[in-house]
């Protein structure tokens, strides 16, 4: 069997020029990097056009610790569809560098449902990641100057909020103090480091429709607090100009290309706990432009993913998707119906159906809460069984779920052909699309909707903490932006061993803290580690190049 | 009187596959950038050719505060030798990102002798600085990890000597404690970052002939020590190939143009104190590729930047320049005179021949310590009078010196035609090109031939610490490598107030450090700021971006 990158390398990429070009798109919007990447001019999305795409989202049953392949199937989708005579487009997060040296090997789809350049998509890629470091990191270092040369703001050292990023897993940054060495070498204070995923400037940028908007969101961003109290803007440090400087390009969309030649455009990947893990608005608009259906993902199950795509993205940017594409596994399913890690691999039909009211309430929330047509696209697996998957079609069935064998791991295109074709019967269905809260609700409102409609809990508690900063957000001008829940993504509850689709829970709220650039509340049930560590053995260890630049050890 | 930016943007610069095309190299080494920047393909320097390139190197007299404008001078002789009909180029040193938000503005020549795009090249470029920050910082992590996992190579925390790196000026990361939060948040220790061009990778990127040699050299750098006092190696904790994989881009040199659209390469940059302040032998090398004539600087003035170019870079990478031009202002020459740095621009005839001992030390150096012929540019300031200039034609003139006056902040090329006659002229010139120390020369003793000959130093004085260090590094194999010495710009001696040409002072060495990876071993006589800090109003306040992506506030 060959590995990712062995397929990867398999398949000559065309000039990416020309992926633009079948795509009916003008070169001169196309800034290459490399023969096989580019960047697409944004000012390409203000140009008039009577050209009206159709939006797919595809999220997922509750995951195992595996991941289920939401990516895989948004390629796979997306060349099937191709195959079919449509013209289509993919829109994804792009990794994330620190992870590809811990445990993970690479993100960019897998087998023969892939993006490519994998290897350069898994590195720098564009550079956009490190342009938002840099973003991140002049403004804390313009933020520790300020205090250093007199501190006219009255900052309170004690409750800066603005850390740095670093796009690496390095656990040793997660807890310093800075500032140490006398007087001329800062003020000494704890401080810490964050992946630059876990940047607000990735969600900014994620959100963001123009230079102007990105320039003034960022300028919204809060630093932390001064001494009265009082929020302190990134905008009174005068560091959104210089900041949007160092994201002029990172804000233009990454266009590569389908191992099947679809055009891809792979761009931002914020967290889908403490933010709204999806690709840029600004990709998802392209890819709605460069082909008739658009295929974009959202990170973790749909209780997470999906709701923020719908809750958060959509709103805020007026996207209205046309169809929902949730992705189960026969592993997933039996994860829900209580099979352990390690035991999935094998057959179990009881747990399988066990485990199939996970994916039924996803199913249900899409189609009720939401008011959108979906299908659920069975990713399968070497390792599924015939009678597995025969059950998982019957019981859907059963409750007149559409479910369609998505094989692209293994077959590219070829394996979504059915897939696609219900897709294309979806989109042109009428659909209600609305949000589980209305705009302008305020915080807690908000996160008792999402809680009880999308999670199905009975209610949600604060913690006294928790009540303080939410009066404190609610003070300060912040009590009715959306809400972004960080949550165990292997749950509906917070508790991640609570698995299935459960019953007569509620939901704690911990902290709540705001993202004013972003725009919205982000509300803790639990610790999110925001910088990780790496293996005993990291990835690392084995990556590598050859004389050629040849790279290898990614997978 | 035009902005630097406003200047650099009145010119409409060609495609880059042109400025390839025009220099006869064929378009299939070109990785675009977007449309006027590349990299090109190291393998172009493993076909056949027979074309034999004359290598130009600019330095200078030891300069003021504000720099002497090498860079200008570099860029307008290349383009001066282009309106004399001559095919050149121009190898350069890439801008850090941190001291653009700082002080200093941009970095990329001056007035009409600019390399273009500005802004671009003084923002991200091609993203070479932030592949140099990951490939430092995952060499961190993996050492962190290393020591939290078990630390099976007894490595002593306490004696760790990599730092991280990230390209800003932060003042408030000099000084640090990391690991902190418990036994799971990593190991508490000291700890500090460098701005990137600090890092040891720069050098090594600098230096490397090939993949294989980068490879090397980063397994080879030195991270710290173990418990029993033995090296610790990077290849000791399996870094060397991602390290590598995440600098194979940034290995290849980048293609821009000048205002008048002479091929220049700019790429690393290194500090000229602790590391050998050249860009990267790969640039150096396809400016020889491009041009008849290559034209190449080094950073801080000729005792500096001259001998490590010639010391370290030509040794190492088998180099041999066929001439020198030496940098000089009237302003440096006052302020070598004694004249203070706010006083510059006011005539002073008295002090100016005061000052020219120091100039005519740099040119003796050049001709007799190094065997190469070498003439006086001198770069025009609108301050600069006539009166100033026809004294220093006189007094170089009598003592046999060369020394033409240079315009090309004014004029671009047109300002430096008659440079580029005498430069001409020199590279056609027998030389007898040598080192100020033979190969494998004590390190000792090679300190010693460099503050005697070149600095005209009578010795060199070791402190005690420093005494035990140079044991230390005999005893580790360490003995006979190059020296990089770390010295004040502004002086021939350690104290950068003692100015001119002094005689009868002694160096004191007060720190002797290897860096394994980059082959020399740094000799430090004072202390060196490897973290800059932003000034009380920094110059990010006043950068911008428009809706179109124009950015201002560069200059």
């Amino acid at each position: 069997m060959l590995s990712d990158i062995e397929i990867a390398h398999s398949v000559k990429p065309l000039p990416i020029i020309e992926v633009a070009r079948e795509a009916g798109v003008d070169e001169k919007y196309v800034i290459p990097y490399g023969f096989d990447k580019a960047k697409i001019d944004y000012s390409l999305l203000n140009e008039p056009t009577d050209h009206d795409a159709k939006l797919v989202l595809v999220t997922a049953i509750n995951p195992t610790p595996a991941g289920e392949g939401k990516t895989t199937t948004t390629i796979g989708l997306a060349d099937g569809l191709r195959r079919r005579g449509v013209k289509s487009a993919v829109a994804l997060r792009e990794p994330s560098l620190g992870p590809v040296f811990g445990v993970k090997g690479g993100a960019a789809g897998g087998g023969y449902a892939q993006v490519i350049p994998m290897e350069d998509i898994n590195l720098h890629f564009t550079g956009d990641f490190h342009a938002i470091g840099a973003a991140n990191n002049l403004l804390a270092a313009m933020l520790d100057n300020h205090i250093q040369q007199g501190n006219a703001l009255g900052i309170d050292p004690k409750r800066i909020t603005w850390k740095r990023a670093v796009d690496m897993n390095d656990r040793q940054l997660r807890h310093i103090v800075d500032g140490l060495g006398g007087r001329a070498q800062g003020v000494p204070r704890e401080d810490g480091f964050d992946i630059t995923v876990a940047s607000e400037i990735m969600a900014i940028l994620c959100l963001s429709t123009s230079i102007t908007d990105l320039k003034n969101r960022l300028g919204e961003i809060v630093v932390g607090y001064a001494y009265d109290g009082r929020p302190v803007r990134a905008s009174e440090l005068k560091a959104q100009g210089a900041m949007a400087a160092l994201l002029k390009d990172a804000l233009k969309p990454n266009l590569v290309q389908t191992l099947e030649h679809t055009p891809a455009f792979v761009h931002g990947g914020p967290f889908a706990n403490i933010a709204h893990g999806c690709n840029s608005i600004m990709a998802t608009r392209m890819a709605m432009r460069f082909g008739d259906i658009a295929i974009t993902e959202a990170g973790f199950g749909a209780d997470l993913g999906a709701e923020k795509f719908l809750d958060i993205k959509c709103r805020m940017t007026g996207l209205s998707p046309d169809a929902v594409v949730i992705v189960a596994t026969a592993r997933a399913l039996k994860y829900n119906g209580g099979v352990a890690k390690a035991d999935l691999n094998e057959e179990n039909l009881e747990a399988l159906r066990a485990g199939l009211p996970n994916l039924l309430r996803h199913v249900d929330n899409i189609q009720s809460v939401y008011g959108l047509p979906c299908v659920v696209a069975i990713n399968r697996f070497p390792s599924d069984t015939e009678a597995e998957l025969a059950l998982i079609e019957e019981e859907c069935k059963k409750l007149g779920v559409n479910v369609k064998l998505s094989e692209v791991w293994a077959k590219g295109g070829e394996g979504a052909l059915e897939l696609a074709d219900e897709v294309m019967r979806l989109v042109e269905q009428p659909n209600e699309f609305r949000f589980s809260y209305e705009d302008g609700t305020d915080i807690a409102d908000a996160i008792e909707a999402v809680a009880t409609k999308v999670y199905r809990a009975d209610g949600v508690d604060f913690t006294p903490a928790a009540k303080r900063q939410l009066a404190q957000l609610r003070e300060n001008g912040f009590g009715n932006l959306p809400v972004c829940i960080a949550k165990t993504q292997y749950s509906f509850t917070d508790q991640d061993k609570v698995l299935g689709a459960p019953e007569g829970f509620r939901i704690t709220v911990r902290e709540l803290k705001v993202s004013a650039g972003a725009h919205f509340v982000v509300a803790l049930t639990g610790q999110v580690l925001t910088m990780p560590g790496l293996p005993k053995v990291p990835a690392a260890e084995n990556i590598d190049v050859d004389e050629n630049g040849v790279i290898s050890g990614l997978f």
